[in-house]
């Protein structure tokens, strides 16, 4: 399937359901709009069921790993061999995301979207890499726009996948050494934000790594100048092989009629191109939570989604998806499961 | 057992074991502190549960519910009866809280603490009433100090039952028509903040309304005048049954070395009864979420407490304790699971 053709094929959230489902949520035995943003949630999840009594259970996280170039401009404080460790690491059991995930039941596909050291076979481990890592972004184009395609097509067909296998909830999550200094690029190419206000630390320490790394950004804006209107030439320009599978997750998610969680500030960023290439991805769109990287807040306003969680973390790796995906269960169960003030006989309070 | 030697066995965490998973943390794969509040949440277990690599699995969330004689003076939205009323609801598994509970898989406590309508007997609800009802605070003290002793006790009890079941995490909750009133004068006692500061509109509505409730509440403190440093005498004099017990459950499950887990504004203030009695349960309290009621925040910064979640609820029940004991459970399993750079094979960084 084309991308023109999933885009073209994503429909809107339901908005009579959505109706439906405010109404109920009058009829709740519960003071209105006392669950707050679950409240909000929920409304939105109605929407995207198409039931205002949905159920949404069972959530699976899409990590996706690739490589760098710029890392070689030592915009970061890890080894580039780190991304294939990971992987590693993940698929042991042994990462944030691997222990979060048994915790909480939440099923994970973790994908080689393009590390640069070669990883052996594992039976858990996908591989759709178009390549082994991007080019350097400050001297030419991160990937070309085949390869982008590529990614995207890559990440819709993972969303499928797990929408088949019953997931109502996909979730994504980032791993990859340098892959912050391109979702600032990304997000300023977007947004129209300046590079000092997209970028961050990362892994970063010190003040003057922080300048040279904002000056990285600037130079990839400046070589390969991408077109803010054109998603997919962001992606390719300045973007990064899981940033694309991302993406595809997203249109994938968004496609299948299921609720799409983003993690922090790279799977934003995925959630930046997808939001490029069809806007009403938007109605299938969940912000897990706020990355405390500065930019994250910066693309999240670009779409208008708040965050679900705040917790200063700044891992990726589907972390924040994974433990926001537990209140997402929550807000429909709430909403198709609670008994109205009448099924209770529960005295509601007299109208105004 | 005695209050006074309840408090006197609250032991304060372990700092050795703390000390030690604040080690482990930098050994962990992940850059330190990438998981942000979930790192410190992580020491506070460590030193609660007396090692580095805690164990912390299976909630319990005792609701305790009861009347306030404060209703009379028209401060609430709704009639005194809807407080038996969804306590039925609890029992029946219609309520936020109840759905919830299903939902997490946590364990729920369903407390008669001094409901004014007589309830039908049920194998799942206990009954630990001193009374009927407290006495209407902006007349003379809600109860007397022995009612006020007996509503700690059962707290302690009924924690060291959930202890023994094996609850590692107690959270609480409450339901009672009123109930924001008595906890809006028991902040304004403890923390010496004005009751316009600590009064919200609960389930009210109008501008009207709230002035006669800062009105009530101020009566309440000029008729009483509760010595702010007994925090018995504070919860004899202008709080309720439902927020006694949940003191103690406060107290008994820092005596019993759990995560003790508030809710909103109402647990807030049973925590501040708590911390007035025994400041050592300190090292055991978690603020599980930001109530939308501004007292709580006054409440939990005098405790110098940061509240996990921050979604706009203001129901109680236990349902934003509810949500945050999935973050504790996470928290600590990161912790006492993750691989270390050496047992996974991941280069760490160069030392700075």
């Amino acid at each position: 399937m084309t991308i023109d053709v999933v885009v073209g094929d994503i429909r809107p959230g339901d908005s009579r359901a959505k109706r439906a489902a405010a109404e109920r949520h009058q009829r709740l035995t519960k003071p209105p709009g006392s669950l707050g943003r679950l409240e909000d949630l929920s409304l939105q999840l109605a929407g995207i069921f198409g039931t205002d009594r949905p159920t949404v259970q069972g959530a699976t996280v899409i990590v996706a790993a690739a490589d760098h170039g710029v890392a070689a401009q030592g915009v970061t404080g890890y080894p580039q061999a780190v991304t294939a460790q990971m992987v590693r690491n993940f698929l042991a059991g042994g990462a944030a995301i691997s222990v979060m995930a048994r915790s909480r039941g939440v099923d994970l596909v973790i994908v080689d979207a393009g590390v640069a050291t070669p990883l052996p076979a594992h039976p858990d481990l996908q591989v759709v890499a178009p390549g082994r890592g991007t080019r350097d972004i400050t001297q030419g184009p991160a990937m070309t726009r085949s390869q982008a395609e590529a990614c995207l097509r890559a990440g819709v067909a993972l969303s499928t996948a797990a929408a088949e296998r019953g997931a109502a909830i996909i979730g994504m999550g980032d791993m990859g050494i340098g892959n912050t200094t391109s979702a600032s690029a990304i997000t300023a190419a977007v947004t129209g934000a300046s590079p000092t206000q997209t970028t961050g630390r990362g892994t970063g320490r010190t003040d003057s790594e922080l300048a040279h790394k904002i000056a990285c950004v600037e130079r990839a804006l400046d070589v390969n100048h991408p077109d803010p209107i054109d998603g997919l030439e962001v992606l390719a320009k300045v973007g990064g092989f899981e940033i694309g599978v991302l993406a595809g997750v997203v249109l994938g998610g968004a496609l299948a009629g299921r609720a799409v969680v983003l993690d922090g500030f790279v799977s934003g960023t995925a959630g930046l191109i997808a939001h490029r290439c069809c806007p009403t991805v938007r109605d299938y769109l969940i912000a897990g939570h706020l990355s405390a990287e500065p930019g994250h807040r910066i693309a999240l306003e670009h779409m208008q989604l708040q965050p679900l969680l705040d917790l200063g973390m700044r891992l990726g790796e589907g972390t924040g998806a994974l433990l926001a995906a537990g209140l997402v269960e929550v807000a429909a169960a709430c909403l198709t499961e609670m008994a109205t003030f009448d099924e209770a006989g529960v005295s509601d309070r007299e109208p105004d």
